[in-house]
């Protein structure tokens, strides 16, 4: 297994400060770090700010702006996107496009041309449209404008005031040229129109391409709507253009009726960045070039229409997943994408993190590995007959252990976890053979072994493992197999670290064979193998924090029966 | 189920930025959010900011730091609790303190005295001492220095150099009263100590108390570390000492080997802030009051020991898992708290969103529902054998259906879901009496039923399902039985909204009460609560995203084996 920690792709949004954490740097950081990125900040301008609107602004000083982007690139922390928000003013655009300009590589960049806020504040004077145009734009891979900042854009007076698809559509296709660089993205939050004139608008106009973010009807869940009461499905949607030379890209996602919209643009432009940057470490990953958009004629980074849909998905559902805050336009819910995690990657600092929360979660543990019964195996002062009553239970434990690992084999459907699971309760058959002869030099024989009845202690051990084989998926039964398997480890080599101390011996120590077995490279071997399959599958699976809870109880309980086991032993009880 | 969008609680962090993402307002933004919280902040200062250190200071004017407290408080978006960085100097401080003391209710005020950076930048004059002594101490319920900053605190040119865990100890016992108001944590993390030495001082010291937050040694672990060639673990400890007015508790943590340690005093308040809000968000859901600390005799608000350990294992986990970027000390990783997480949370804007993404992306969906055979029945000109040949397999198909739902209830543990599976379970084998009389009025007797062979088709899905019923967990079972139950829903209600436009014809039609059955109150309810059942759920489960893609692939699977099924009708195929 790999231990070393995998470094996320970094995004950096050069953006204003929301005091009120729903837009700005501070819904891009959040979402930056929802969709499993590492987000950076150059801060353009504080504003304060909340969700009724902008109460005041302070602009940071343009040579500031510069020595924060001075910091990130002096071969420290560079970004491998850029989106860029509020840019406060002339003398800060300026700045930032003569740093940009002047890298050998530019990383991916996103614009979202903040003009005015959800709320109605103006964040960017038209005066600044000029420097945003000759200036920024040229070194832009793709900008994203709703419909009224399409508008300041197009600048010349133009107010665009769009009433159906076909207007949006040509607002597109007369700004397109005009940005004389990046892509484009035009948002059409301001003006849903309904799912049937975009039917009717793809039927006319076959040359361009349609992305579907909301399925069409389905009869179940409408009428699962009506029974909860809620107001039938908007027939609404909301249409996002993609302009690229080679041709438009229309994605339709669903028109949410909500007052949570503060941050949209934010949300979006940062997610763009950072689905961008996700593709391209997986690209580097993979070492594929060839299949997968990464530049176009004019040398632009170009974003792949996967990527496009993921970012404007995740911000939907991050509109229509928002819960109610503030007095005005409510920030989203960034942290839909994410749901508590309880184990961490293993690492060399904690390589086998899975293992040791079972472990610390389990309260019997200690007295499971330390019983009486092991203490006095170790200095040989245990009751032979305790041990033969131990060891005879024992067996018929085996049997079981065998049937559990057999159980797990029947119920997997890929070919190697078939096959390992197969050679363990096969390992754990001939085992049995070996601890037959082990219960002879006891003066037991097989058939006095296979004639004794199950101890309530053994059956209730034996079938818990058993019924959680049965029952459970192959990561309950992986656990639930594992306290008997790292235990017995753990006494084996817990006795003999005690043979210096003395408080173990092992002259004349009737038991001796047996710590041998249990500390020995065999069982030992297995013990490493078992842990390292568990955390493999567990990072694989990563289990919910729901099901680490059951996982946990899974284990706590065995070494609860296990107690029992040693304790059952040293009573000789039935 | 509730679908309102649950409120998160309030973090608000009054600190500086770094522009390189891992400490400041950014550390703390992304710790607030991984542990599940809605994040704001007020910026103090801007830094131009790296691994390697502090290149810049923008101070930001007090009244602007005020201005942006004001949006937040004017009603609008007021936080549970504020964690304090870098303050910028006396003005600052002061006119925070002024706010903050003016508030009617103060939120959980949380203060982790940033005056040196990690790499040795310093943040905060030795002369601001007497401000936040004199102003903000007072307001604050909990400090959180490390040593350094311990004597910066004591003041007069104190420099303490603690040698051992009994140093520390009396290093905080002497800051304790001269804080003079908030309880303290004193971060050990500038002193690593032997484990033993910890357990000495806890054996000589009986009225201490202790939070192991790393386990004892654990020998099948420490010989898997062996194996992975990774240095034998640190024998080492770091104790954190929390001291309030009823004593002082010892938390001992992991001590991790690395220069991933940038922003650790960030994460830890934020962590702190974060726990204590989760905390009083729960006691005000459970409406408990009583056996919770959550104040003390000063009126201080009071943080629970759990929320303390919790923040501090956050953050070493945080440190543990980093992964190495930047040239000086790196970034913590955040995120190691969240898993990706593919299905949001059901709200008024989306309902039944597990429900929905499974037919999403189950590519035969529309081919199965809509399908020639479906059709045809609806407009009544399906051929009688075809649909005899259908129906009689369908027998067979339903007798499985039955013993999956029994298979499921044979392998679940609590009560409701045995019953809720059985009672489906007996429901079926009921209707299967329906299904008999049905085919009596198509000339087919109980004899000829039982005599039919399956055919493929019916076998293959019949049989796909109960594997998927007795291999799988109970959500598997679930998902299998679901294609069939929302899918025969889904013909039943779009063939009756065919009835208007003449696309279904109920006159005459001899497959009328097939149609009516399927539209029908019972089985509709059915499908209603198969939707709640299964969201229910994976609101509870939280399933993985692995888990997920399962689970969705199942469902295509029984998607396409329905497809298939129909197509057998159709051309009366075995």
């Amino acid at each position: 297994m790999n231990l070393d920690a995998v470094i996320p792709p970094h995004v950096l949004t050069i953006a204003g400060s929301d005091s009120g954490g729903g837009a700005g740097i501070q819904a891009d950081l959040k979402t930056v770090s929802a969709l499993g990125c590492y987000g950076s900040s150059v801060i353009t301008a504080l504003t304060a700010q909340n969700t009724l609107g902008v109460q005041g602004v302070h602009v940071v000083p343009p040579e500031f702006v510069t020595e924060q982007l001075e910091s990130l690139f002096s071969d420290d922390l560079v970004p491998t996107a850029i989106k860029f928000g509020m840019l406060a003013g002339p003398p800060t655009i300026s700045a930032l496009a003569s740093y940009l300009s002047a890298l050998a590589t530019r990383p991916f960049l996103v614009l979202d041309p903040v003009m005015i806020s959800t709320s109605g504040h103006e964040l960017l004077a038209h005066s600044a449209r000029h420097a945003l145009m000759s200036h920024l734009l040229p070194l832009v891979d793709l900008v994203t404008p709703n419909i009224p900042e399409a508008g300041v854009l197009l600048g010349s007076g133009s107010n665009p005031n769009p009433k159906n698809l076909g207007d949006v559509v040509a607002l597109a296709k007369e700004l397109y040229p005009v940005l004389n660089g990046p892509a484009l993205l035009l948002k059409g939050g301001h003006l849903p129109v309904t799912r049937s004139s975009v039917e009717e608008f793809i039927e006319k106009n076959g040359d361009v391409s349609v992305v579907w973010l909301t399925p069409g009807p389905i009869a179940v869940i409408d009428d699962y709507r009506a029974t909860l009461n809620l107001a039938p499905r908007s027939e609404d949607v909301v249409v996002d253009l993609l302009v690229e030379d080679d041709g438009m890209t229309l994605v339709v996602g669903p028109c949410v009726d909500t007052s949570s919209t503060h941050g949209t643009g934010c949300t979006l432009s940062a997610a763009l960045a950072s689905c961008y940057a996700l593709e391209a470490e997986a690209r580097q990953v993979n070492g594929d070039k060839a299949d997968k958009p990464n530049g176009d004629m004019k040398g632009r980074k170009r974003i792949s229409h996967d990527a496009v849909r993921k970012a404007i998905a995740y911000t939907q559902t991050a509109i229509a997943t928002a819960p109610k805050m503030g007095r005005g336009n409510g920030p989203l819910n960034h942290g839909h994408s994410v749901a508590p995690r309880v184990i961490p990657t293993p690492t060399i600092h904690n390589p086998a993190p899975f293992t040791s929360h079972l472990i610390a979660n389990a309260p019997d543990w200690d007295a499971y590995v330390k019983h009486p019964f092991v203490i006095a195996l170790g200095n040989g002062t245990l009751p032979r007959e305790a041990f033969v009553h131990y060891i005879t239970q024992d067996y018929h434990y085996l049997r079981h252990y065998a049937r559990a690992h057999a159980a797990g084999a029947a119920r997997v459907e890929d070919m190697a976890t078939i096959r390992a699971l197969s050679e363990i309760a096969l390992h754990v058959a001939r085992e049995s053979e070996m601890h037959i002869e082990f219960c002879a030099s006891f003066g037991i024989s097989r058939a006095d072994l296979e004639a004794l009845p199950e101890s309530a202690a053994s059956s209730a051990y034996a079938r818990y493992v058993l019924d959680m084989a049965n029952s459970g998926d192959v990561l309950d039964m992986l656990v639930a197999v594992l306290s008997c398997l790292i235990g017995y480890g753990e006494v084996g080599l817990w006795l003999k670290s005690r043979v210096a101390t003395g408080e173990t011996i092992e002259d004349g120590n009737p038991y001796k064979r047996w710590m041998d077995d249990y500390a020995g490279p065999d069982f030992i071997g297995a013990v490493r193998r078992g842990i390292a399959t568990l955390e493999e599958r567990v990072v694989r699976e990563q289990p919910s924090a729901a099901k680490v809870q059951r996982l946990s109880q899974i284990f706590a309980e065995c070494t609860r029966l296990e107690r029992a086991f040693w304790q059952m032993g040293l009573d000789q009880s039935w």
